[in-house]
């Protein structure tokens, strides 16, 4: 029975990956992949390539991942099972790791650079915000997250939540978040086709932002930090 | 004047840098490291280092880091600043970022593999956690966070809490949190060092659990995921 590796691949850049990472990536025999793995990070591997990518929500797959993982865990000395960013962050990972425990299954995580990061943007800064929190804009299965824990925080990511950023930002000033706090969409970020999308809240409640998915969208006066003149985002190179 | 990388090291185990954090490493002429930097980080570099590392809450220490980046960057082709975790979470790296830009030294930041992910456990998890929280026991200057915001969040990671377990334990409890709620701590995740401490909210209130710093933190239903007999958490093989 082979172990299976729940790596992290990082945001996009093959550079963000981790050493191990890159290492088990050069060894593996195959790879089963995320849709959001950026496809150069994929060239790295000369083993086979198993795409088990699914949609926003699209729940009813994760049970056929679990069994192509087991059967490939039994079927190779190891496996590699590589999810876009952090494995343990809104990839569902836990399942994954559970499903082949209880299979008997060695698992061990290799933890990556979390797309949350991905904007260089600090999530906490002096004064400004003293902690962050992230939510999913989609539950498994498609529901519609319970945004009241997550009305207050001083930084607020929101992941996967590019279609429904109209219904989002409603909800948030119903709870009582500032209209006029400044928001950042991150298309792609730390891929060649990264694109920035500064929006007050109330503006993206009002329809008016167009933005692509994938995007992080980061919401608080963080921001705001690199937005001074002598500082723009722009002057933040990142990635490459 | 030379560039400066702010990179993050990850949370210790040199595996778990990036291929840019390790390829600036080998190439800096000169490291201005943290801390929490590991040894085991800080000996891949054949540059000069310089500790420029803080206790918690030792403010006034940073305007020293500033002075002293800017007199490395005047001297040196380029200069890497290494933080513990990732440099943009609780790392004040924005503020170094800031004032470097204000004096015209170009700038970039390489993400890290943030400590919050160390302990390989599920953040988020189906019909458990939808979401999750980070916050530091500890405000720059040395104040009490409020912790208000981050009361009902499904899962709450705190970073340099340990000194102020009991303080922080009572405080959730008194803004509503659940006394049974499991919480783990993990010292010095991601080293041969590290050890984890389960215990419910209401024990630490009480006094009653021993841990040392620097640890992590994690409250909530996710700490029980990999705690069921057949799926141990010290059946997860984590960094090494």
């Amino acid at each position: 029975m082979g172990r299976v590796y729940l790596v992290g691949a990082g945001p996009g850049d093959p550079e963000l990956l981790t050493l191990k990472a890159y290492r088990l990536l050069k060894e593996a025999p195959v790879v089963l992949y995320d849709r959001l793995v950026d496809e150069r990070v994929l060239a790295l591997t000369p083993g086979e390539k198993v795409y088990v990518g699914k949609e926003e929500g699209e729940s009813e797959k994760q049970e056929e991942i679990h069994r192509l993982l087991l059967r490939h865990a039994r079927a190779h000395p190891f496996v590699v099972r590589l999810k876009g960013g952090d494995p343990m962050v809104f990839g569902r990972g836990g399942e994954e790791v559970l499903f082949l425990l209880r299979h008997g299954v060695p698992v061990e995580v290799v933890p990556g650079v979390t797309s949350l990061l991905a904007s260089g943007l600090p999530l906490t800064h002096r004064g400004l915000a003293h902690g962050f929190a992230a939510v999913s804009g989609v539950l498994e299965g498609g529901g519609y997250p319970d945004l009241r824990p997550f009305a207050r925080v001083p930084t607020l990511v929101v992941l996967m939540g590019v279609g429904r950023r109209v219904w989002i930002a409603k909800e948030l000033l119903r709870l009582g978040r500032n209209p006029r706090e400044p928001t950042l969409f991150v298309e792609r970020a730390s891929t060649p086709k990264e694109r920035r999308v500064l929006a007050a809240l109330e503006e993206v409640a009002e329809g008016k932002v167009e933005v692509r998915p994938p995007a992080l969208w980061i919401l608080g006066e963080v921001v705001r930090v690199f937005a001074e003149k002598e500082a723009p985002v722009d002057a933040l190179a990142l990635g490459g």
